[in-house]
């Protein structure tokens, strides 16, 4: 009854972006059986510290509930855990040394994306100022050659903050809205990709039909497809 | 850190639906932020023995498999746990028996609705012949003076069963076009409401617009809002 892979999913920041992770998993996985999709157990608990504020300086920090939902999953066996926020991979290397199973990281994920393709010249990211402040993605960048294209304080005050919490409340249509002028100001100044680089702006941006969703990457889907690569792999052996 | 609530999802039967289940209970719950949603834990495993098969007794039990997912939500300290699967509901008893946390039932949840309403005359239920022959649904309507409708061995043939499988393979407009079928011959035979209970059915009817929808009570709601109102009796208490 062991299962050689199980996905534990750390989420729940929010809960409405972990079921996006979750379809996007099932998207990700060619099945044509319940039993050919991923197996999956996944901590939806959102009653955790906002990770913006804690980076921000002006609310406590998440890490001892992150540190108890990696205990949770891994008390129930999981292989790997994927984490289903952007922002919360802050915490990331505290998290993976408290975990027996290995942590996925979701910017490896998103940089593999561009693996062997040709480059765009510049890439935008629309994240939270703690993501940007943290410069994975740009040093990833950097690395391939890529210029980064980011938001500016006032843009993040304006668009991105609010269009985040608005779809924390459940007001995709209003998240969208904002949203999609956040991502227009970053194609404004020559980013030919965008990089969704929080869990929220996928989501918000279906909502509307954005037309940015053509040239975005969205990185929870880059973290689903590495799951799915990993369970495929697996497959075979299993029951 | 515990959590003096927490549901547990006992999902995978199949995937998706256990993702449908999870949306209602965001949908279902009043919240103005992440914090404020239902704290649940999903064991979204489909590796499973098939249920239809199992009780048309041309596959093998899912019970011990079951038995797994319960123990392991009961090792995470959940308070509650719900079944995502009306059929699994045949092995109620068993999990139970072999569960800490209080096991909500789904046929419960769905009769509830009834309380304190008019009475329609006649109902249509729309699930597997596992689910049919348990008689759950019809020993509650009779007990409510309401009278059952349910589909022919044949219509299970042609629409149900190929339409479930259709989901289960993702192909949901398919699905949705044979589960109309099966919801039109019920209506046809004087079933004012139709009872969906199959957690596939009501995924598949809203990917076509049904508007058999109109009347249809879904269990998978019914069960989720049960969840929200035991989590708002104590959401004041938390954190």
């Amino acid at each position: 009854m062991s299962t050689p892979f199980l996905l534990g999913i750390l989420g729940g920041m929010g809960p409405l972006a972990t079921l996006d992770l979750m379809h996007k998993l099932l998207r990700a996985t060619p099945a044509s059986s319940d039993q050919q999709q991923i197996p999956h157990v996944v901590w939806n608990v959102p009653q955790i510290a906002d990770r913006q504020r804690a980076l921000a300086g002006t609310g406590p920090s998440p890490l001892p509930q992150l540190l108890y939902g990696v205990e949770q999953l891994n008390r129930v066996g999981v292989s790997h855990i994927a984490i289903a926020c952007n922002t919360a991979h802050h915490w990331y290397e505290a998290l993976a040394q408290h975990s027996d199973a290995p942590l996925l990281h979701i910017v490896d994920a998103t940089l593999a994306v561009f693996d062997g393709k040709e480059k765009p010249r510049r890439v935008g990211i629309i994240a939270t100022q703690g993501t940007l402040d943290a410069g994975w993605f740009q040093h990833g960048f950097t690395a391939m050659g890529i210029e980064s294209v980011q938001p500016t304080q006032e843009e993040l005050r304006q668009w991105f903050v609010p269009g985040c919490y608005a779809v924390k409340r459940g007001e995709l249509r209003t998240g969208g809205e904002l949203l999609s002028l956040q991502a227009q100001a970053l194609r404004d100044r020559g980013a030919e990709r965008l990089v969704l680089a929080c869990t929220e702006v996928p989501v918000a941006l279906a909502e509307v039909t954005s037309p940015h969703l053509a040239v975005s990457i969205d990185p929870a889907e880059a973290l689903a497809r590495q799951c799915a690569r990993l369970w495929l792999a697996q497959r075979e052996t299993w029951h």
